[in-house]
């Protein structure tokens, strides 16, 4: 099992592909972002798995999209946290298990937290 | 890699979340399930992870908006079963890799149990 | 963790699912696909998981029926690679926690590749 380690990064929409003909398939618009995009396709290495790269904008404005293509089983995170993903290796092929996405809970909301947080929702505009 | 225990609980609904601030943010209108909820997200201790424990409803009431649901990339399991949650640790970090649900098959389904089926989803009124 | 190897197999649509009663219920239109899904099911042996084979059709064609299904929580793979699926048992129970897919990407696309590509996807209807 190995664990790979990474940082999402700013930019536009990038998509690395691993796929049949075994070869990372890319495409972006911004160089930088595509090359971040193909050298975390690249570490984790498996096949049938996708990386897409997002800058001036969040997840969740693309993730019900993600989620929806017909291509698209399932996605394993959304963010901006440092990631780590979990990959199995067997023979010539690699399978994503899972990731760890930022660090662990380091305690439960109190009555100040959740104000404060209600507060940021709703400058974010996510809440009334 | 870690193995941890637990069980659903009736109740109403209750959302656990571990995320950026790395606090578990809570909510729901029943105490008791309100700390069951708190309980399973602490012991999982992976950051953007929701635990819901349901109360007077079935998962199939609630799946598919919780899967539409923007900020919610994948659902790991909805069951009512004894339910272990597969947690790989790293640094200061923790990531759900997959869960046991419940027991292994013990056989393959012959007429007679086929016919109990189809009767048992009659029953439920899932199937005319 | 056991991984447990596979091949997908041309047919019609057959659903093989495990669960409370712990039978492997299934169903489907031609008996060796039919068997070769609860084959499959036996081999996983895990809650709460569902094998479809199918058979003169794409995954595409049936990927989002499938993930919009109220009873499905996620989709590990869609796929006509020889397929490795990462189980990990406890107890009684199993669970899947991933799969290895194909292979391991053997080199990134270059711009021949990339017209090779556009070419196939045009060919398939893919692309106009």
């Amino acid at each position: 099992m190995h664990i790979i380690h990474g940082r999402a990064r700013r930019g536009n929409i990038y998509v690395c592909e691993a796929s049949g003909p075994c070869l990372l398939r890319h495409t972006g618009t911004d160089d930088a972002l595509e090359r971040a995009a193909i050298e975390a396709a690249s570490a984790i290495g498996a096949g049938h798995v996708f990386v897409v790269m997002l800058g001036n904008a969040f997840p969740v404005n693309v993730l019900n999209q993600l989620k929806s293509v017909t291509e698209v089983c399932t996605i394993f995170c959304a963010t901006a946290n440092p990631l780590r993903v979990i990959v199995v290796e067997d023979g010539d092929g690699r399978g994503v298990v899972g990731v760890i996405d930022g660090s662990s809970p380091k305690g439960v909301e109190d009555e100040h937290a959740r104000i404060d947080r209600h507060a940021m929702l709703r400058r974010f505009g996510y809440k009334q």
